[in-house]
């Protein structure tokens, strides 16, 4: 039997920092046919936010550390203002928007990164992804909208990198769906010439990948996010690609992502 | 046909303040048998947050204002770290909870409280609840916790009074379910001398409620619950208890609230 198909949107801080680019993207993703699931990043605010309450970021290897202020400020900034912003912007536009973090109906467990060699704080990875509840609701018309906090078994929050998180569900509706993942953010795909918006790389598979890192093409911000995508592919996701916020409807535009 | 029976708990922003009690309630509200739906207030997080970021709040005729800077704020504390911490807590204690607001799911339909007489800015009153998706999800197992914000057509989010919402709700399911619904706080029920934990009034109907208006016995924060609470009786819901947060499994302690 044929599976039903199912997007899974990612979009970046990059979009919802700006008002009017994140409005025009949830219109496109509001219009958007079939099933689909939205997760989303962070953005500026939360920078802003802690330099207002005068708390200093913490960098360990030049990534940020979450202490438990940090987790208050994501949880507020992430859970609380960005996702029912969304969900209220979506409802307003007849989307069945339903803001969820990975506690919410026990949807997503996670556990707090190992301290050894590096301790990130209360940062999250996830362990498991409960992919007949999802379902259900999305098969009930509702759509899902992921901010990327999750929680353990003890109901400790953690800071969960939202680019994982779109991965993790995309990978774990390969069991219900054909699941096609589309990472949105301010750039039209992974560029050759990080200055040249015209150099995007229409096709990466882990062979060009590995070229691209050795000849130090794609950046330190990249690599993760090529990573995520790779994984996804290898696991079952049909189609994965990387593309600007406004090209959402363009399936051919942006880079895509290969086995 | 005998309707089935929910309860609609709703707990106050000082018992949210303290973890210790915070904590218990949780415990107690987990093991509670039965259908049953989780509403929460603020407290004092949220004047503290604003006081670190240097919001003055503003206050007409004794009220506070909701500009657009304490909207964000409130949006931030109530659905985002308040409700996570619920949800994440009673996960852990393996209660399916799922933290929710007004937009979220279309659930709650709210608008903006006329700025005629008094501005009190983005706050919203309710004007419909989806009783019949939120009984859906109650019977499907879930256990909904909500956070006092919801939104207009729109999508404006809008602060909104969090008894307020537990009473609406509360009548929205009459349609579906025979409702109890208790307001839990730091006191053990409608005092007669605020001073004196043991002079708890038993049962308060409309006369009681005028007589001790009159005589200036109930407070001013007093008197919009109880019209809430009253309220919620002359509209269906079968028994309305204010009681401590500690009493939520003594029916018969606190205020009963009659026709």
């Amino acid at each position: 039997m044929e599976k039903p198909q199912i997007h899974v949107i990612k979009i970046g801080g990059n979009i919802i920092d700006d008002p009017e680019a994140l409005n025009s993207f949830l219109r496109d993703f509001a219009s958007m046919k079939g099933l689909k699931i939205l997760v989303h990043g962070g953005g500026k605010i939360v920078t802003q936010m802690a330099k207002d309450l005068g708390i200093e970021s913490q960098m360990v290897d030049g990534r940020r550390v979450t202490d438990a202020k940090s987790l208050q400020i994501v949880t507020m900034v992430y859970a609380g203002w960005i996702n029912k912003s969304i969900v209220a912007a979506l409802q307003s536009k007849k989307c069945k928007a339903l803001g969820l973090t990975g506690p919410d109906g026990g949807l997503i467990k996670a556990e707090k990164r190992n301290p050894i060699p590096i301790d990130f704080g209360f940062v999250g990875d996830i362990t498991e992804v409960n992919a007949k509840d999802l379902s259900q609701w999305v098969h009930m018309g509702y759509i899902p909208v992921f901010a990327p906090i999750t929680s353990d078994e003890g109901g400790q929050l953690l800071n969960t990198n939202a680019d994982t998180l779109a991965q993790a569900i995309a990978i774990s509706l390969t069991t219900y769906f054909d699941v096609d993942l589309v990472y949105c953010f301010e750039k039209h795909g992974v560029l050759k010439d990080p200055a040249d918006e015209n150099s995007v790389i229409p096709m990466i598979n882990l062979a060009i990948f590995e070229s691209l890192k050795k000849d130090g093409i794609v950046s330190s911000g990249m690599i993760p996010k090529l990573e995520n995508a790779l994984t996804a592919i290898s696991k079952g996701v049909k189609v994965v690609r990387l593309c600007h916020a406004d090209d959402l409807h363009y399936a051919n535009k942006g880079t895509q992502i290969k086995a």
